[in-house]
């Protein structure tokens, strides 16, 4: 058990609402006021989550991107957004691309705090949305026989992140300025039976959606949407990358989804193994670990 | 103007939602459902919040205490709370602290994000709170002839964390475990005109609702509460500490506090002071100014 594992768990062990069902890894879901709220908090830091020089306006918008990435995959409309902020050489350029993705999504900034420190800089945001559905979708409900679909192709972050580390001048915005899927999610929500962002990677996102409805996820690798740019030779390491945030969400069989998407596999009863890749149990890292 | 200053009025700018009147020093305040939502997120960062080797447990009582302090001062009852955590040395102290004090708050985790990172941690706390009366209070409500209050004394935290730096032995509890004044906020909401906590100092802190309020706020040192192990001699430095997190707040004239409170002074018209101490501008630095 990691040691990010082991925090968490204790946490868990704290928590005295049922909305804690998702720390860590997913949004808390409450009834308030008549309506339901779902939050969700990421944190970033300097030189883990961002490439030490990169612009800050990029980062900016990916903070808000993933967060209300996690947003879309409940079907939430994102209501507004808390912003903690490390202050350091480029903090217009922070607040620029805050701003180019709060305008983009329509959200607002609701507050926030900003500290001075020394040392790599920590970010934090905090993304506060409405449930448009009940129930809210979880990773719980795929049951054997669905069917597993995909908004979009994985493997963009990781050819944005190289062309942007290596300098290549090839589009890297996939990797700077991710899209979340908040329309599709939206519309998916009442019709899905598991849902849920991928955003560690295709592979351990299966798994872990897998776990969590108590199924066997069988991916078809020819199904999976890759960028046209990228080798083939490299779809084995996209399904394992992660930072697409695309959704990932099963269906009950017969029922097509209402948004494009791509069949990519099928819920089967359990085995030993949550996920499998034509047919095939597959070895080594399934994505990005948090540890 | 202080860099932070500059990148809050940039944030402030990029707002869309009237709730983020309050960024990075007051709560957003925004309907959700048939109900209010208060919210607040603020950062802790070693170092600069905390003392090099302070207990976790302590660092983590003071985050939630905090934020929650925040919701106590617009008479909010609190919902849950979200935790931004850097992993460290002393992760189950961490928890231990967390738990105790949602616990004594009775408050439940909601859910965040655990990161990796070198260097200084940074922590950070989004508390949640439901409204408990219409118009929720503010800063900006005091009026010339209003009296004004403070729930009680100052310069306790500023003795308990001189006890705790110079391992003397006397109680820092008061620096350590400070309590969020919940139930006062709640049954003082309905009848202030304006109402904060005093995190920066009490001079500060008043300066800011004076500026708010567009009053200047005179204040009588010989009323305001001091803890008794304080020495006469740091009366003017511990109006200056701050971290005591007591409620200030302003009455119509006539008006009685429905909880235990001392009268420190009153609001006038305003003057090219915001504060006055004695009838005289205080000089030097009123508190803790973020930067």
């Amino acid at each position: 058990m990691s040691k990010e594992i082991a925090l968490i768990e204790a946490l868990r062990a704290l928590a005295l609402h049922p909305a804690a069902r998702g720390l860590a890894d997913d949004c808390a879901v409450l009834p308030f006021g008549g309506e339901t709220l779902v939050l969700t908090h990421d944190m970033m830091v300097e030189g883990v989550h961002w490439l030490p020089g990169q612009d800050m306006a990029d980062v900016a918008w990916k903070l808000v991107a993933t967060n209300l990435s996690d947003l879309a995959a409940k079907g939430a409309e994102p209501v507004g957004v808390l912003v903690g902020y490390t202050l350091g050489d480029e903090d217009a350029r922070f607040v620029d691309g805050l701003g180019d993705a709060l305008q983009a999504f329509a959200v607002p900034l609701l507050g926030g705090d900003t500290v001075s420190a020394n040392g790599p800089r920590s970010l934090g945001l905090t993304a506060l949305g409405r449930a448009t559905c009940a129930p809210v979708p979880g990773r719980n409900g795929a049951k054997p026989g669905d069917t597993l679909w995909l908004t979009g192709p994985v493997g963009a972050a990781m050819m944005g992140f190289e062309a942007l580390r290596d300098g290549t001048g090839a589009d890297s915005a996939a990797f700077r300025r991710p899209t979340p899927r908040l329309a599709e999610g939206r519309a998916l929500a009442p019709v899905t039976t598991a849902m849920m962002d991928v955003s560690d990677g295709l592979l351990i996102d299966a798994a872990r959606m897998a776990q969590a409805s108590g199924v066997c996820l069988a991916i078809t690798s020819e199904a999976v949407p890759f960028p046209p740019a990228m080798p083939s030779s490299r779809q084995d390491e996209a399904m394992r990358w992660g930072d697409d945030y695309e959704l990932l969400f099963t269906l009950s069989p017969g029922i097509t989804p209402p948004v494009a998407a791509h069949c990519i596999g099928r819920a089967q009863a359990p085995t030993s193994s949550s996920v499998v890749v034509d047919g095939a149990v597959p070895h080594g890292k399934l994505g990005y670990m948090h540890d």
